[in-house]
């Protein structure tokens, strides 16, 4: 059975503070490794990339062989189930959608001073996708991860996947082909990252690299961050699940195990104000349980790191939510507008009784790709921005330019900087300073 | 002398690539000290950092006194230079003016199968600004980092600045408190980030910590991201001006000065289609340093990191402009706005012949925290953005989850995850699976 806490209850406080600060990450160290990897492909370029990848994937390629072709990806295309071709199709149609209503704008005017200002957006030159691999890759994981790059307008996206013993699942290709992706090698781990980053003499570097993966790729992403941008390093999965007693406690329970069943370090979390009803779920959970495909999984994320909380009353949970930050959060309650506008930490919101969590996971919209371990406190999904970058645009003349600059040269030098005052000092005749 | 590139010589490219990939950064390595500082700051709070304060600092500080009242902040601000303070405020108002302009807004709408989307902004609860300290500190800087945050919304901004052997710089306060920062306290160094990041008995830890630091402070961000987000992590100032001859090449000189007196690493670099000019630029840099109160420093930038390189045509500039993605960019050309139109990489571009970047720095209202060391080719400077997050929101109905489910559940199967695909089937009352 996983914990179960009242909010009511003496010693809440410090029982909650516990569980938050817990950390599920199973916390290998795989630093060593990665550094040599990366270091050999960034000195060696193709040929160490292919050794590793003959090493670790038991895969023998060549620097032409391990791009897979437009002819390649085509034939996957139409060897793929059509049912799955078309559900793919209305999932990257409308993750397209909802993304094309983020793209940024910038702007531009002139203030009272006639100093023009603006902010321009454009977007990454170049994004590299790492695609988790075998046949357990993900397809929606490829529509999520390429398609805001796509919709930013980023005109080259490389995405690598690793085929173990030459295994490479058709589906993934059809959801690269959907998503814009424009290059695809059969590379992975911290070779793949590294090839990413520093170009190989095959693969030309690309400027940020997306994509979850196993400890060595996210370790390899930490270490080439600052030579490329990455996104942030995605934890075990969790779900937040917030519901009064009038839900169907069936439909709750799954609900918690559509997370649970990720990883035995996932996290689902139900927050009630009935204590009833929190049995009831629970009870369903262990009936589900049975009947799960990857029931053990589930099972075991379920019952070390799964939570009950009953609250008093549901705006109790207010405060809780915003403390455990979390990646999805569903209010499965009458009034789940009123609850949504009092939170401020979460990743996505699932509104009412009829939003599954795993809607959002496949074809409701936005972004899967979530903040998770308590970042949704200061950080966002995957969306258009992250493959933007603002410029900000400054322009004086001659009047302007004597308007504000004598400020400037103030606080130059009252910070002891003269070169700065002198360069705005010359352009209002002053060569020698204020 | 600064080295020199002809882009129309044979080994351009090659000097060029050589160049790009020169590394600036010092590279001391303060990983471990900085490890058990964290560590000890995390195990015992206010007692580890008044320790490290008492022995890094020279300062015996208690729990009370380690926070600077808001007597002391007015006292600071009534102590300052009556020119040096309006300079401040008109810093302030401009700035506040322009991030303004920036902050986001969600959407919500209702799309043609019935599923409400949406996107909100929310802003970070509590953001940490560390401030270097002494008498060097930056009054510019604080309201750079403080503004963007209090344009956010965001309620607590917590500022730490050390005082070495007890200094403090008024103007530091000063612009804290034309800024908005609400607590502010006598620590530095990577107790300051710590303290921030895992709270001390008398400090609630933050959400976000930003601000520019040194190698311990930079690396301290390093090890505590995750659990707080940090902006990224700033290496020497560089500018980088396009200039045709119709230049004065005095301007052009106190200009590239202006970055070359930051530090002795510091990058200036200048691109221009003509040699003769490139060549009195060079003699006017010569002239300037001479008479320049940080003249050692600046010629140590300039002659170690500092370039020129000549183009046939102005339009030549482009390519290696975007290949260098500059923190700052000056385009002293006739026609700048044409110029900038095919620039895709620059944190901060300054248009025409009278604006010198010195008037960013300080007073024209765009943030002078700017992306370095190329990052401006996948990261933007600061702004209201970094203290803000998103929350997607999703809600269905039962008739818009019969209409986009059953792709779910087919991606779901497709992908493996049972539990995903029967917490979207039982809801369209199909308990097993579609």
């Amino acid at each position: 059975m996983p914990r179960r806490m009242n909010a009511a209850a003496a010693g809440f406080e410090q029982e909650f503070a516990a569980f938050l600060a817990e950390n599920r990450d199973n916390g290998v160290d795989v630093v060593g490794v990665v550094t040599d990897i990366l270091k050999r492909v960034r000195a060696e370029g193709d040929a160490a990339v292919l050794a590793y990848t003959r090493k670790f994937d038991r895969v023998t390629l060549t620097a032409e062989t391990m791009r897979v072709t437009a002819a390649e990806v085509d034939a996957a295309f139409a060897a793929c189930d059509a049912k799955q071709i078309e559900a793919l199709k209305i999932a990257a149609a409308r993750i397209e959608s909802f993304h094309r209503r983020q793209v940024p704008e910038g702007f531009g005017y002139s203030d009272a001073e006639g100093v023009e200002l603006g902010l321009r957006w454009t977007s990454v030159s170049a994004v590299g996708l790492y695609v988790p691999g075998g046949l357990a890759a993900y397809p929606s994981s490829v529509l999520m991860n390429a398609m805001p790059a796509k919709v930013a307008g980023v005109p080259r996206i490389v995405m690598t996947v690793p085929t173990p013993d030459g295994a490479l699942n058709p589906l993934v290709l059809a959801a690269a082909k959907l998503a814009g992706v424009t290059e695809i090698y059969r590379l992975g781990g911290a070779q793949a990252v590294g090839a990413l980053a520093y170009g190989t003499q095959t693969i030309q570097p690309v400027d940020k690299i997306v994509g979850p993966g196993n400890a060595y790729v996210a370790e390899a992403k930490r270490q080439v961050f600052g030579t490329v941008g990455i996104d942030s390093i995605a934890g075990p999965s969790e779900i937040l699940v917030v519901a009064d007693k009038d839900n169907d406690p069936d439909w709750i329970a799954a609900d918690l195990l559509s997370q649970a069943e990720h990883s035995d370090d996932a996290q689902s979390v139900l927050i009630t104000d009935d204590t009833l009803f929190a049995d009831a779920v629970a009870a369903a959970v262990e009936r589900q349980l049975a009947e799960l495909p990857r029931g053990e999984i589930a099972a075991l994320s379920w019952r070390n790191y799964g939570a009950i909380v009953t609250v008093t009353a549901l705006a109790d949970a207010v405060p809780l939510v915003d403390r455990i930050a979390p990646e999805h959060l569903e209010l499965a309650v009458a009034d789940p507008d009123a609850l949504s506008a009092k939170i401020r930490n979460a990743g996505a919101i699932f509104l009412g009784r009829h939003t599954p969590e795993a809607i959002g996971d496949y074809v409701a919209g936005p972004n899967h790709v979530l903040p998770t371990s308590r970042t949704a406190r200061f950080s966002s999904g995957l969306g258009v921005h992250d493959f933007m970058k603002r410029s900000t645009l400054i322009r004086c003349d001659a009047a302007s330019l004597g308007r504000i600059g004598p400020a400037a040269i103030t606080l130059a030098e009252a910070e002891g900087l003269d070169a700065h005052a002198r360069s705005v000092a010359v352009r209002l005749g002053q060569p020698q300073g204020a």
